[in-house]
């Protein structure tokens, strides 16, 4: 695959590399004296130096000989040095900033590649919305490399989104220098049924010579696995068991072991390189969606490294694990994954391979982050009105509108048993819970005593006005309510609450300020974050965005509820691609069957 | 990279597959009760099945709902099965048979793809010469993968060839179906040098996706080496020493370690993998040049593992060097290199791990070998007469033409040190040694007491009548002289003898036959192996063309050299891109320093 994301193509400047690793011309950069994390052979070899040229590396060895009188030398002083990691699989808009100040965020965790499926912002705005994205992250060094989104809707026909992505549209897409593959193909009961939609994406796919990125949620490992696979699917990082990730290696699938700020399926999944004494070529750390908090006091990839390694994983491993097999994942192995002659000079500092701090950042030969830093200029970026307006609900909602009427055919103070979604801390997937509610007043109402909160989506794209409802279970909150316009992957507008008045209030604050997501009680705003660019997110810094997110997370446990980044549990209450049960603007979805499910249990 | 060497392109039956995988639709082959040779996660996997449909695999498990009513069933009772051995660097011209016997004989033995380099027919013929032997291999079920010759002439300026490539003709080669590489790129010196020449075959290589084969066959590997590995080229055959396949897979180049019937390295290359705990992804196993009485009593692909097991190498650590990690170093392990779904279906059944015995292949799906036996028919080829008839002399030879006079200024009788060409039994290297030869009648001859021979080299493409001339020693030759147009890789005509009658002989022989490999001595034809097809090959089946060479050996022996394969060791007397010293239809080349020599030690 050509990488358009070097400072130059290879072949425009070997004969340059080769003078300077031969010393007849000098290095643009020379690093002296490091430990070199050899990702090909998974060894260190000690007193490393590092000759480069044109952003890339000319020279590894002694290279005094590449060192001339305008030759910038950086000494290691025998600090180890990876390459720039990987991440395979990323959704920047689940860190609520623009890609721009992502990237200002990340690459000094020692990021140098985002493999990047951006189909939250899809689903708002289309591939034209994508196209902005990406011109904000091609400001900055971060090499952002596009999956174009190939499930817009997640789950066709059974919600209504912004736009709609179809084989045509994947097939031009291929064309944009940015892309890369195409991204996670989560409608995996497309792929299974056979469906032309599902298939045709993959196939114009692979008709470009381009990677295809997977969702396999399934627990099922055997028949559906092995369609998933022979179809065309190369990776995945929908695996929550260590036999999930270990079926998907030994079916030459890369398993994309997942370490994201709420979804944290490491721990388990590193059995299946630990537990096996197995070759490891085919295992990958992503982040999937990481908090701007996670980015701010954890890290990105250096984070989720060293979790990896606090799990047992040799650190070499490890590094491989987000360098030279993502590069191989890709086929990009050419150009990025590791510290040979030829590849960009893309490289990490890092203090020691048991901490693993990360201490300077190179992309393309230059320094872009020290100390935790960006070094990189980032000007404001300017988004057009469309991108940032992108509130589009037919009316004004009232409280009226969060009547649930109870079955027909009950009478007051029946017991009807409904379905609700039971969400599960730190996870993706959702239980299908019931529970029995009283009929109050003809309708079905939010019972805190039993955690069971009423749940509403409503469409804000193309003001249909159409919305689904539903309950939800697990979130211990107690009064008010909350709203959000991130929801999974649609991003319609979800309220969740124990009263009417409240549910309200969160809507219409989202439908005033462009979207977001707020927590009130009492009718009063407690917390609001406030996330105009396509209702997903705001071009601020990440300590900002973070203190933010961190000051609403303060108000959801002021209401009751304690558990971690809540809002992004939340978010996923329409997600009718992962088990078990979903809520779209359409109705509640049981996502093992694929199918619309009534509220009350038959 | 597209692969069009599969039965169909995956996006045209990922629908079935996925079909297959769940038993909605029968699959056309299973295969039962194997032991999986999982070459993803390095691992046995007891009694499993694999289902097959148009050409690939469907589903790997226990497939009994893969079966239905025209499912054909191969039970293999336990046996091992391994992906379709791969070879990473091949001249079929080597085998001295058309690429359809090639194919016949090889198959059997496991391998299912080849990545060729035909640069031997293509100095005597042209990329016309290639297109016809291409045609020839698509007969076959062989996945004949070219890799478009980069050195036609291999050292430019030295010598006399049938043909020229340069990057142009590179460049329109990348647009061939059943092109996926630069072949051998044998001027390093090129590349060393940044000539526009060499980095220009590289460029149009990259610029097509595709991946550049290399040749680096200096000791020296550092400067050089970095310099060679940053120009793009992306992986190598030529190690003959542990530390030299070690300095390569550190600086993230494919070492293929080599064993042919003459250049047998990896008894000391296994070193590389051995002694250090080393990440083995970037080792291959490749064969290079084999001989057809290597194929016939030994194998291919299958006796290098052996070999490689017998060394120490871990037997799934071997098969993955002659699969996966071919495939990943070619970048198409998207559809090669793995038993898993999706992939072609080019299947080895094994004995067992310790004897590596291979009783049946599968190409595409289909049984190509049985025992030892292809089981595809194979019509006679019928090659273009352009083809059969390379011979262009300018003239008959006479004795006279291999009168070398002694240097000016010497007298009778006095002693002249000369420089010689002394070959290495088992090694593509020469050593220049220094021998004392006296004036006779004005002249140098031969000196069997020595061992030394004259050697000459006339041009024979283009009726130029350009030939040269110096000295070897080694062959342990007491009378006669040999002849052969298998001269690499300008395949001139190579002429070696004690003394001039029998040299003409020699030559006159294979100019009448259209090339080939003769012995003669006293006047007397001993043996002869004729080679019509650009001088170098011959449409015979291996058991024939193996019994012709296996007795041309013994008339090497009957007049003194006891060397094996000697023809192949004198046919690289004119390969200038090896050291140190070698002769070519323009003279003697200084092969450290890449300049002619004088004949005369001054």
């Amino acid at each position: 695959m050509i990488n358009t994301f070097c400072k130059k193509p290879l072949w425009e400047c070997s004969q340059t590399l080769a003078g300077v690793a031969q010393g007849r011309e000098a290095a643009d950069l020379v690093i002296t004296h490091a430990k070199l994390v050899n990702v090909c052979t998974a060894e260190i070899q000690e007193d490393i130096d590092v000759a480069i040229a044109q952003g890339r590396i000319a020279y590894v060895g002694h290279a005094d000989h590449c060192i001339g009188e305008n030759t910038q030398v950086i000494d290691a002083q025998g600090q180890y040095l990876a390459p720039g990691f990987l991440d395979g699989h990323i959704h920047v808009e689940s860190s609520m900033m623009g890609a721009g100040e992502y990237a200002r965020a990340v690459v000094p965790h020692g990021t140098t590649g985002i493999y990047w499926d951006p189909h939250e912002v899809c689903n708002v705005l289309g591939l034209d919305g994508v196209k902005v994205m990406a011109e904000d992250a091609a400001r900055t060094p971060l090499k952002a490399m596009i999956t174009t989104p190939s499930c817009v809707p997640a789950v066709p026909g059974f919600e209504d989104t912004g736009s709609f992505v179809g084989p045509d549209d994947i097939a031009e897409s291929m064309n944009w220098p940015n892309v890369v593959g195409l991204g996670e193909m989560m409608n995996f009961p497309g792929i299974l049924a056979g469906t032309d939609h599902a298939h045709g994406e993959v196939a114009e796919t692979l008709k470009a010579g381009k990677i295809v990125t997977g969702h396999y949620s399934l627990p099922e490992t055997d028949q559906g696995l092995n369609a998933y696979v022979a179809s065309g699917v190369r990776c995945c990082h929908e695996s929550t068991r260590a036999e999930d990730a270990l079926a998907k290696m030994r079916l030459g699938m890369y398993a994309q072991l997942r370490y994201g700020s709420a979804w944290k399926d490491l721990p388990v999944l590193a059995e299946a390189v630990l537990a096996q004494d197995i070759d490891t070529r085919f295992a990958l750390l992503v982040s999937d969606d990481t908090h701007p908090h996670t980015l701010v006091a954890d890290g990105h990839l250096d984070h989720i490294v060293r979790v990896a390694v606090s799990l047992g994983i040799d650190p070499i491993t490890a590094i491989q694990m987000v360098t030279i097999n993502c590069a191989q994942c890709f086929q990009m192995d050419h150009d990025l994954g590791s510290i040979t002659p030829g590849k960009c000079a893309d490289l990490v500092f890092l203090d020691d391979l048991e901490h693993l701090q990360v201490t300077r950042v190179l992309i393309d030969g230059e320094v872009v982050a020290e100390n935790g830093r960006a070094t990189f200029d980032l000007p404001p970026f300017e988004f057009p009105a469309w991108v940032t307006h992108s509130m589009h609900l037919d009316r004004k909602i009232t409280p009226d509108a969060f009547a649930i009427p109870a079955p027909k055919g009950t009478a007051e103070d029946d017991t009807v048993r409904i379905r609700t979604i039971e969400v599960i801390p730190g996870k993706v997937g959702t239980r299908e819970t019931h529970v029995d509610l009283p009929v109050v007043d003809g309708r079905l109402e939010s019972d805190v005593d039993q955690d069971v909160l009423k749940a509403f989506v409503f469409e804000r794209h193309h003001e249909t006005g159409k919305f689904g409802y539903g309950f939800t279970k697990g979130f211990g909150i107690k009064r008010g309510a909350m709203a959000s316009t991130v929801a999974h992957d649609a991003h319609n507008l979800l309220v969740v609450g124990t009263n009417d008045e409240d549910m309200a209030l969160a809507a219409n604050t989202l439908a005033t300020c462009g979207g977001g997501m707020v927590v009130v009680a009492d009718g009063e705003v407690l917390g609001l974050v406030e996330l105009p660019i396509a209702g997903l997110m705001d071009a601020l810094p990440a300590e900002e965005m973070s203190e933010k997110v961190h000051a609403l997370e303060k108000t959801w446990a002021e209401i009751g509820c304690t558990m971690p980044s809540p809002f992004m549990t939340m978010a996923l209450i329409p997600l009718a691609c992962l088990p078990e049960l979903r809520l779209t603007n359409r109705g509640l979805v049981d996502c093992t069957t694929f199918q619309f499910a009534n509220l009350e249990v038959e």
